[in-house]
């Protein structure tokens, strides 16, 4: 049994006071005896995608610090740590990206989003160049992270990959929401939507899944949109797709779940659908479309 | 709107009265309004997969026959119509097919079952040989049906590739089950990962999709297991996973519902995810695993 701990947070009045809160989560989380502690998308900073502002660039601290912090951060409290960072990698080149630290404080991997959105409110590609690190579980003392960040929840391609190159459990870090403006039908059917395409990826690859969105609502400081009200319901499924936990859709909080990394091999004896894939037709996959 | 219809079916005590009853299920349904009927997976029989038995193959009836019959209800009541039949090619050589026929009766097009599973109960790599006319919808005056069969479901290659295809909408005849000696809590499971799996890949792809799944008992004659409980649950979700219709888990039924094709534009609009697909990166899905 793997006992991980899921940090679901709102953004403070400023980047500092969010950092000092999520270190008090991890260690609160810590003590509850989590190994591998889990942050959810740009934890450092508010949702600054929600408009396209040069501006937002400055939010960027410097990411050699922000890695040293959280080294620092894991090493002190022993926890395997995911978390989520805004990476300048040269002037005007960005990355949406995931750094994973061993309980050593050292760096396990990165991942850099490879699937970046952009719909209103949610700029991305303004901000972020897509990842180039490909698809790679990230291996820890905890088992291979298959780290994804987002919007890549929607491919199944990517948990695929994930699971084909030997990922024990699939991590999404994220940041999505409500428009205010929406019905409630509408945004019913969207928190469902995004919560059954993911248990869909546990499901086809015989994984345990888990997501950690942030909560709160965020001003658009543009006034174009009224803002994003973060949807939170973090949550984590067995390899069925089954339910283990499931936060609060507006509160902060701690969701200590434990996993069983070995009731992948008894779902996949039951339904082994690695055996069955059609390798040899499914060469159009890397088409944009058949037309 | 596109009124359809599922037929949920228990088999009857042999194929005559079986077929009987599936005509008059096609009239009911056509009487009330439907302009696609979809029968479930290999509905003129009963799921003789449950063993290996040779005696098997006396099931399969004239596949040139099968086809003229319905043909011949397609035409009589002007529907295009989704069969499931098990189709002989040669001596030795099956398969599990979907023959789609258009409302003047002409064979609209087939599909031949790509994934082919093999557990416990469901024995089908001994009688079905794997598809080999790939993942292409099937064009009818009442749209492009991205028609695939059972084990397919659980593939998200399989919805996808469809989908890159131009499909409308996505149709899976089926026969699964449950074994009563599993634990409810069990039972619950799998059948929610069923759901939830399908749901997924409409979701996934902004597609509505239908699944037909058999009702009753069906015993193994082999006495190795007592027998298959189907499940029935039979369902219509559109394209953001949302449910339409759902049938019971016990009980021979139409299901008749409206399916709105052009919601499909409205969501991935907002949803763009076949825009952001990594076609770059995913030239391993066509590898076994990744080791």
């Amino acid at each position: 049994m793997l006992k991980i701990a899921l940090i679901q947070q709102a953004y403070k009045k400023n980047q500092e006071s969010t950092i000092k809160k999520t270190i008090e989560l991890i260690q609160k989380a810590k003590k509850k005896g989590a190994k591998l502690v889990l942050l959810q998308e740009l934890h450092q900073s508010r949702y600054f995608c929600i408009n396209e502002d040069i501006k937002n660039f400055d939010i960027v601290t410097c990411f050699k610090k922000d890695v040293e912090l959280w080294s620092k951060v894991a090493k002190k409290h022993e926890v395997v740590l995911v978390t989520s960072l805004f990476e300048k990698r040269a002037p005007g080149l960005y990355h949406n990206t995931a750094v994973v630290f061993e309980k050593d404080g050292s760096i396990a991997g990165k991942y850099r989003k490879m699937h970046i959105p952009d719909d209103p409110g949610f700029y991305e590609k303004f901000y972020f160049c897509e990842g180039d690190l490909g698809f790679n579980p990230i291996k820890t003392s905890v088992g291979n992270l298959g780290v994804l960040i987002c919007w890549d929840q929607w491919y199944p391609e990517a948990a695929r990959l994930m699971a084909l190159k030997g990922a024990d459990i699939l991590i999404y870090p994220t940041a999505i929401g409500w428009f205010d403006e929406d019905s409630n039908e509408e945004k019913q059917r969207q928190l469902e939507a995004w919560i059954t395409v993911q248990r869909g990826h546990a499901i086809a690859n015989g994984l345990p899944l888990v997501a950690v969105n942030r909560v709160g609502f965020e001003k658009d400081d543009h006034n174009v949109l009224d803002g994003i009200r973060f949807w939170g319901n973090s949550f984590v499924v067995g390899p069925q797709g089954e339910f283990l936990a499931k936060a609060s859709s507006d509160k902060e909080e701690i969701i200590i779940c434990n996993i069983d990394l070995k009731k992948c091999e008894d779902v996949r004896r039951i339904w082994p659908f690695l055996r069955d894939r059609r390798i040899d037709s499914y060469q159009d996959l890397t088409k944009r479309f058949i037309d």
